[in-house]
């Protein structure tokens, strides 16, 4: 099973991600905990590209083109054979990421990222858990954070305002696929609401 | 004007393109001289992780995404640009490189190529010349060069003799756009022959 967590920054979905593994991993479930952009050797390689520098360092359609090439890498040296070895995939962000974010920043790009996908990917989580926090309660946990990965996390209140709406209707466009789970409360709480998604 | 320059490693190109630049210079043409992968600052960063490290660094198709984020933000940031100013641009490798090198090494990934580049890059050269070289002659330049961008350059000579196959056979596809220079003789004999194709 190939499940991915997903969500503004600062949500709680790494967090989230990350207890949903070690409940699994107590069940006995082989779990492969992994994240984007980033996952295997040569996608975080890429990642440094994505992550740092300007936030006009890349044009959108760059960018996008380095996440797919960051996305293949993880499938096809990490996602793909621990499917092969029946370990169930955790990943902290995927596909939806990019769906959102370059539709909000391109409207036409969300096609592109359709065409991109379908080319270059293919592959979908059989189910995603979209961590729907507060932008504002969001932020502050960011802050906190700090470090060097900051060209998407500059982006300001307004356009976190707007992922999170991104991600609600991408919810109510995969409903069979995607799971929205509130993100307030302790993270034992919404570690709970997660569980109660699965089987 | 837009020109590109093919051919395989060692073929002289890189050095017909110099050559051209400088002869358009002293007719008074701005020119922009530029190279794939890289050319823009982007585009060099993505080189790095294209041309250095070992053969299976990357598979093919993540390596050709790779290449189409190079050229787009190559394209974007200095051969549009430099057109606009109405300045002649001369890269050393474009999309035919892409289409050649890919095409051999899975069939199939022909076809991806030329969907990546409708969907992300559809700018083309008004005029490519291909440098056709005997590839044993060209291994030996290529070996004197030395360096650490050997990725590609360890392909071997098998692969040398079917990438040149590959560049005639494109030739015969855009006969309009490309055109074939006989690489062999000294650099000047070469420069004329590309001379006598231009206006």
């Amino acid at each position: 099973m190939f499940i991915s967590f997903e969500g503004i920054d600062g949500s709680g979905k790494s967090t989230q991600a990350k207890r949903l593994a070690e409940t699994l991993r107590n069940r006995g479930i082989a779990v492969s905990l992994t994240r984007e952009p980033g996952g295997s050797e040569g996608a975080e390689q890429i990642r440094k590209l994505l992550v740092e520098g300007k936030g006009e360092r890349w044009s959108p359609e760059t960018e996008l083109l380095l996440f797919t090439a960051a996305r293949r890498d993880h499938v096809e040296r990490l996602i793909t054979p621990a499917l092969e070895r029946n370990e169930t995939v955790i990943s902290d962000r995927f596909a939806d990421s990019s769906r959102v974010y370059q539709g909000l920043v391109r409207a036409e790009n969300r096609q592109l990222v359709e065409e991109l996908h379908r080319l270059m990917i293919v592959v979908e989580p059989d189910l995603t858990f979209i961590i729907d926090t507060d932008p504002s309660v969001a932020r502050n946990r960011g802050v906190i954070r700090g470090g060097t990965e900051d060209r998407f996390e500059s982006l300001g209140l307004g356009f976190q305002l707007r992922l999170r709406e991104g991600f609600l209707a991408l919810a109510a466009e995969f409903p069979l696929r995607i799971r929205i789970i509130d993100g307030s409360g302790s993270e034992d709480e919404v570690a709970a609401r997660v569980l109660s998604h699965l089987p």
